[in-house]
């Protein structure tokens, strides 16, 4: 009973599911897909719960979505547990993902007002009034790295404008996405208003095809992402709002400061969330010379020291598991490819158990034509380079635009860098994995489709309408050249 | 020499193209289309001035700009009379055209600003700082109708941003769009800002597929759109915005008020352009009975007084021809459509010399399955009907959503309306036609892609670009679990 449509908590009638402790091969929780029809049942149940829901004041729908953060936070240690046996992240993890999941509501809420609320203002006898409109059914697509967070972020947005939802969580975080749920539903939320549909690709082939969606907002792969653009090819009419990945560029700067901040900040930046985050930086640019050398030493030695294990494990680890085996088969895939291109290991990344990898460096300073993509796990490539402007040209040699960072003391290379550098976030002496939730999100190039996310989420969530109202039509003193009444 | 193509004006090396004037058959401006190399060679000038004009500080660009403005204002006459040849357009309108044109700038400032700007706050001893960065190099596509205002309203917010463009005018309204461009030339614009190109649809085709350009800004019609959008399937990274038609639907209630203002205001709605504005009324919803009936006779009456001449013609027209002859023959041919599926026109549309179609009225009550078309001319289609819900169902039955309308004195019925129309233009007792310029514009459905222009035009000329900055990097009290430095 995993899918829920209409208010109902119904069976899939398609394959079984199953979610797996990727740290231990325990199966966490089983159940079975929705078909089609059943895609289409939760669309057409969305669509009748449209209207009523686009009614309600907005004091109501805030209400609910209040009574949702509540729930939250009630519920936070269980559902961080979920997670954690989900994802494999180390508790302390999951427990700061719930907490930015409740933390989104009051976000939201303001950006609803500041993008997309109402204003007045009188002109010549007329009222201008912009109001803002919910688009319709909204179907939603999670990633796994951040079950909770990262769809809630599309989901509350939405219906907070008066959309209504179809959401399908990843197939590799499906019981997340059911305790969620029941937190909405618990919250008094109408039927219809959020439907839950389970299932991987054929699922989700359904739900993007569904005549009856009136948009998309996906968070995932840049491979799926451009499936889904094409997909829309010629429906200008359905908002598709993609937010992929990234191939992110961090900066060391010869005047880099004080070396174990640095080491620090680079390993957050690199191996939290086990390399699974959209905004890990993935190519480091260490100036060549006897400072960069220091640096790397302390950054591979740190390295070597990094704690994983599993998520409930004490004392605490730092890294848990990646998602799944097939997945920590891939970076170990892509560290080979790496090496075989001419790449160094620093410090090799290693299968563990289940689907641990540890965390990989790879100088890959001498590898001439370093593919552009993304390797979504805890390998780090390391590129040695002199002059910013050389570092700064070989970070945005990318296809993609999401995060850049800097480390440097120096203003005048941040000037340069901040001027320079093409991406969405863009941070100073800061890891590039923390993004404030009362930003933007997102970045240019094949990172998506600049419909950022976070806090512009409102816009793509809602379309102005603009008005010029007057008490009665006028006849004005003088009519227009050549109308006689 | 009629392509303007990094600071130099070249001749172009393709096919002859002509501008005629609609009403008289006089050619007044004939030159070469560009080549798809030389709309490459464009693409490369623009993206070589890319960098240096992003570089210059916000202040500067502004400054150009209004240049441009005070030339618009000074030269405003020139200006207003080619478009009046071109266009067919009464050189009243065609005044209050450049008038709109020189008034975008101040408001594109503004938008920039608010929109767009700079933010910076502190937070836990991070700057968290908002910026907006300008995408590259934007391809403009300008429609025949307002062929100086609404492509100037694409170009002003892209430069202002910081974005350099190509862009190619209507091939119906060539000159005017030299004429433009020479103004920006005076205005001291770095060669290479901005690049023209002439031609028709194969220089269009050109441009929209040459791998150089960031993005798309289109105005125009809903084929034209959905082909631009099929073509840019699987570019994400690639900004399209698409303004495409309407076919919008104006709601008279029994409580119309004022009989004379509001014939005026349906008269403004329908026929202002010669019908040749996105958002004029092209059904009007008529209330069965007397009062509806004493409406349409008003109405047809002023119709029929309404004077339709050439632009410069004493007195005034209202009303000019179309813009071509194939465009008049489109009228005219839908009217036969309208009256073969069993319309019945209460006044009817009738070809006059050159592109003159005079404005029509036809009760298309009885046809069954009225066709979902925007027919871009003077031919209005009434519906009658009873009650406002019923009204409101057939308003919103169809794929566009760009503007509608309801004349009413009665609150209860307004806020009705208001609350269950689908349009991003909704005004009450106004014209359909008259859109603020400081409000978006733009509507859902097969009438764009939800990037809604004017005010909100800011938004799609940047990218928002957040930073977490410091002065160096830190290491916290206590370290994440798991390191050991």
């Amino acid at each position: 009973m995993a899918n829920w449509i209409a208010g109902q908590w119904l069976a899939g009638l398609g394959e079984c599911i199953t979610s797996t402790s990727p740290y231990n091969g325990d199966v966490v929780w089983q159940s079975q897909s929705a078909t089609a029809p059943q895609v289409n049942e939760a669309v057409s149940a969305a669509r009748k719960a449209f209207i009523g829901w686009k009614k309600r004041t907005i004091i109501e729908r805030e209400q609910i979505v209040q009574r949702f953060a509540d729930l939250v936070k009630a519920n936070s240690e269980q559902l961080a547990e979920v997670i954690a046996k989900e994802t494999g992240k180390p508790l302390w993890e999951t427990r700061t993902e719930v907490a930015a999941m409740a933390g989104k509501i009051a976000i939201s809420i303001r950006a609803y007002h500041e993008r997309t609320g109402e204003a007045q203002r009188e002109l010549a006898g007329n009222q201008i009034v912009l109001r803002h409109r919910p688009l319709g059914v909204m179907a939603v697509f999670g990633p796994y790295n951040f079950p909770a967070h990262l769809p809630n972020g599309h989901i509350v947005p939405a219906i907070l404008a008066g959309n209504t939802v179809v959401f399908k969580p990843s197939e590799q975080t499906p019981w997340t996405g059911e305790v969620a749920m029941k937190l909405w539903q618990r919250a008094g939320l109408p039927d219809g208003v959020i439907n839950l549909v389970q299932g991987g690709k054929e699922t989700g082939i359904a739900l993007a095809e569904s005549k009856g969606i009136d948009g998309l907002l996906f968070t995932g792969s840049a491979n799926t992402g451009h499936v889904l653009h094409r997909q829309f090819a010629g429906q200008p009419e359905k908002m598709l709002a993609l937010e992929m990945g990234g191939n992110n560029p961090m900066v060391i700067s010869e005047q880099y400061g004080e070396l174990d901040a640095t080491v620090y900040t680079i390993i957050q930046s690199a191996f939290i969330s086990a390399g699974q985050r959209c905004t890990c930086a993935r190519r480091l640019y260490v100036p060549s010379g006897d400072k960069g050398d220091a640096l790397l030493v302390r950054l591979v030695e740190a390295t070597r020291n990094i704690v994983m294990d599993e998520p409930f494990a004490l004392p605490e680890p730092f890294m848990g598991s990646q998602i799944s085996i097939a997945a920590a088969q891939h970076i170990l895939d892509a560290q080979t490819k790496l090496q075989d291109l001419g790449g160094e290991s620093l410090i090799e990344a290693r299968a563990g158990k289940g689907a641990f990898v540890s965390p990989g460096i790879i100088d890959v300073t001498a590898v001439t034509a370093l593919p552009d993509e993304e390797y979504f796990g805890p390998l780090l490539q390391v590129v040695r380079y002199q002059g910013i402007e050389q570092a700064v040209a070989l970070a945005n040699d990318t296809r993609f635009g999401l995060s850049a960072g800097l480390v440097s003391t120096d203003d005048t290379e941040w000037d340069y860098f901040v001027e320079h550098i093409r991406a969405g976030i863009v941070n100073r002496n800061r890891q590039l994995t923390g993004a404030s939730g009362d930003a933007p999100f997102g970045g240019p190039g094949a990172s998506g489709n600049l419909r950022p996310s976070a806090y512009y989420a409102a816009d793509y969530c809602a379309y102005p309408m603009a008005s010029m109202e007057g008490e009665q039509t006028e006849l004005p003193e003088t009519l227009s050249p050549g109308i006689h009444l």
